[in-house]
This record gives structure tokens, C-alpha cells and sequence, in this order.
């Protein structure tokens, strides 16, 4: 199995939060007709305020790349950039489990 | 919506997060039938050679709660516990994306 994770922990700017929250919501959108996305889920903290972590599950790691290059997705992070303070992404390779359809 | 997600980072002893991983694999077995729980996706870092992170979505904050009076549960729990050196829980509200299943 190939399959590729990434959570990513991204800090907003105080206040921002629920602003950036709607835009990954439209981001995730576009992931509806992209196959090779199996998930993404955008999650608030619930005990930091500013805090989202997102959820992505990849066929494999060159999905999650190619992606990356996709217009709509990075006409998104271009609007997302100023709403961030920062950014932490944490790459892992799922082993198994359920609800992970192998 | 009420549903509840957590990730759960587990720091292995070194050397030691084989072990962890099939334990934790033994454990979301027992959670297939348990409709309540919807994901339980055991990761491995690719960063770090100790760190697995757990991904968790449950219904609601409740059937993670009670889950964690299941027997089977707890009797893993039991045996892990000597093997991880920190966990770092981290309590998220799912508001959306691909893949949440609403």
C-alpha cells in the first residue's frame, strides 16, 4: 500500500479562523471529482481558537504532489496565505485500520 | 453536527513502534462492528521512526468516551501502555470536506 497522509496544522491569524475554515471548505470542493483524493476533512480545535487541522488521505504521494499544481486548488492557497500565521504539516503513511479502504 | 474526531500522536519507546502499530492494527478490528466509530486509521510518521498518529472520527464525543469502557479496548490499552513513551492527544470538531459522510 502506497497510500499517502498528511495532516496539516494550520494557525490562523486571530480572528481569521472561521474565514479560512469556508475557504478550505471550498477548496475541498474541488477535490470532489479528484479520484486519487479519498479524504479531506477539514477540523476545527476545539481547544485552540485559531487552530485547523486537516485530514488528507491520498491514493499515494505523487497524487497528493500533482494536486499541488492543480489551478483551483492554488488560486485557493493564494487567498488562504494571508488568513495563516503558520503552517505545520505532518506527513505519515497509513498502515491500516478502519475506514481505509485498501 | 456533533461529530467528534481526534488524533492521537503515541511516541513509541525506540525500537518499539512495530509492536505498537499491530497492537493498535488488533484493536481497530474490534471496532468494526462498532458502528459508532467511523474512522480509525493507524499512521506511521515518515519523519519520525518513533511516532504513529491516529486518526479517529466518532458519531459524537459520547461513543469515544464509551469506547474507551469497552473491554477490549481497555485490555489493549493495557497492553500498549508499555510500549509508548508520550501521547499527545489532540480533540477536533469535524465541520466538512471530502469523505466526512455526513
Amino acid at each position: 500500500m502506497n497510500k499517502f497522509t498528511m495532516f496539516g496544522k494550520m494557525t490562523a491569524h486571530p480572528g481569521k479562523r472561521e474565514e479560512l475554515t469556508s475557504l478550505l471548505l471550498e477548496a475541498s470542493r474541488s477535490l470532489n471529482n479528484m479520484e486519487s483524493c479519498e479524504l479531506y476533512i477539514i477540523n476545527e480545535s476545539v481547544d485552540d481558537p485559531d487552530v485547523i487541522w486537516v485530514t488528507e488521505l491520498w491514493r499515494d504521494a505523487e497524487a497528493h504532489a500533482d494536486s499541488l499544481k492543480n489551478e483551483e486548488v492554488l488560486a485557493v492557497i493564494q487567498r488562504a496565505k494571508p488568513l495563516i500565521a503558520a503552517v505545520e504539516p505532518v506527513r505519515l503513511r497509513p498502515v491500516g485500520g478502519k475506514g481505509l479502504g485498501v
